[in-house]
């Protein structure tokens, strides 16, 4: 299925750009530059004719009029399903007509890193098996994690203190194991099992110090104790635990 | 010692601002807009009076000419000292100076992340112990795991996987443990203990995928995989230990 590019052209590169978690000033610079020189850049969307823009749309529209969508399936629960690998095999095909067509660079935007739980890395493995001598690169953007920390005012980790950064769609019990292992623990995709997780942070004793974070960066953002949450709860919800820490700062 | 600003100013702000790794591009357009509005821009360094930039100054100079050293000590091996603590209280006093002064807002650049294993969170207790009405807020940063990630190609989490951040400062037991319970691992300040951290890879049967680095984004950058380590590594260097991950992206 792969084309090789006409004799002369520059290896083509596929450019993963990590856009921060939604308020378009979390990008880094180098970020802009690549979404400005890029020949194409593919934003993810749930559904091509949303009238809404995606998250990542929306990031990118603040530094390029240039970004066309592509469909992406959001839930990873049970693995992964047919229509999530048609997504990629589609975003796949339009990235390896764009080289065809002539396009050296192509980058596709992702909300928060692209190396930490993003599709890109699915895209990018679907692109090498079409295009096999392509170029993939990755530009690392703010995750959700140190967004709430910072909009919290909460430390994530000083001194000798471990972090776990896990995702709720493994369940709950990889969740309890960190709680018992290590000092800062941070949970994604925290929605479909709310109830549970907070469960486990009271069993762990933990919950009054949690941290609950949604839509950040976003006009509608949601932070606040996790202890005081009620009702439902977004797919794309982080919960923070901060270490427990008796003394601080300059007096440790 | 503190003394309240005169009334109707505004609330004196402190931002702990993360540059990133040490590459000028990989700091946020919030964090330029930080330390270009800031009235006065901090960064540490190891000695006043040393001739080449600290690496926060680095980056914080491509963006401003204004920036003021500050001395911090390093390690924090050992705890707290005494010397450590002395370059804290002559930084917080600087702050305190700046606000009686006048100053508004006074950002201190840190490298990485604010909130992520940084002096910055010293800092702002030992001015909150000074000035009480002080509001600290931080800006995020790209740590080194996850510019490491970009620069060797490296998913740090996808799907299920979990992620631990260890500092080798606490030794290497907890990194040990962290090996035996998760997915990727990542371990900071590994020069210490360079030698007792890759056998400690070794045993746990994951050498053959581990990358190491140092100076990101410094024109003496070294990545490359850690079974190649050989001689002395600096204080800072990162240990990343991806998933073991037997299929890849579509396939999974």
């Amino acid at each position: 299925m792969s084309e090789s590019p006409p004799r002369g052209r520059a290896t083509p590169r596929l450019i993963g750009v990590g856009v921060g978690p939604g308020d378009p000033e979390l990008v880094t610079v180098r970020a802009v530059r690549v979404l400005r020189e890029a020949d194409l850049v593919l934003v993810p969307v749930l559904a091509a004719g949303q009238p809404e823009p995606g998250r990542a749309e929306s990031v990118v529209r603040a530094y390029t009029g240039m970004a066309e969508r592509v469909v992406f399936a959001l839930s990873d629960r049970g693995g992964v399903t047919r229509r999530r690998a048609a997504a990629w095999e589609a975003a796949a095909a339009r990235v390896e007509r764009a080289f065809a067509a002539g396009a050296e660079t192509v980058a596709f935007a992702t909300i928060g890193d692209p190396n930490v739980y993003s599709t890109f890395t699915y895209l990018a493995q679907t692109v090498r098996d079409r295009v096999a001598e392509v170029r993939v690169e990755t530009v690392p953007g703010i995750t959700a994690m140190q967004d709430l920390a910072a909009r919290s005012g909460t430390v994530l980790t000083e001194g000798t203190e471990s972090l776990a950064l896990v995702t709720l769609t493994a369940g709950v019990e990889p969740f309890r194991a960190a709680l018992a292992a290590h000092d800062t623990v941070v949970a994604y995709k925290f929605g479909p099992v709310a109830g549970d997780a907070v469960a486990a942070a009271k069993d762990a004793g933990r919950l009054d110090d949690a941290v609950y974070g949604a839509r950040l960066g976003l006009p509608d953002e949601d932070v606040r104790p996790a202890g005081e949450l009620g009702g439902p709860v977004p797919y794309l919800a982080t919960l923070l635990l901060p270490a427990r820490r008796t003394t601080r700062g300059g007096k440790l």
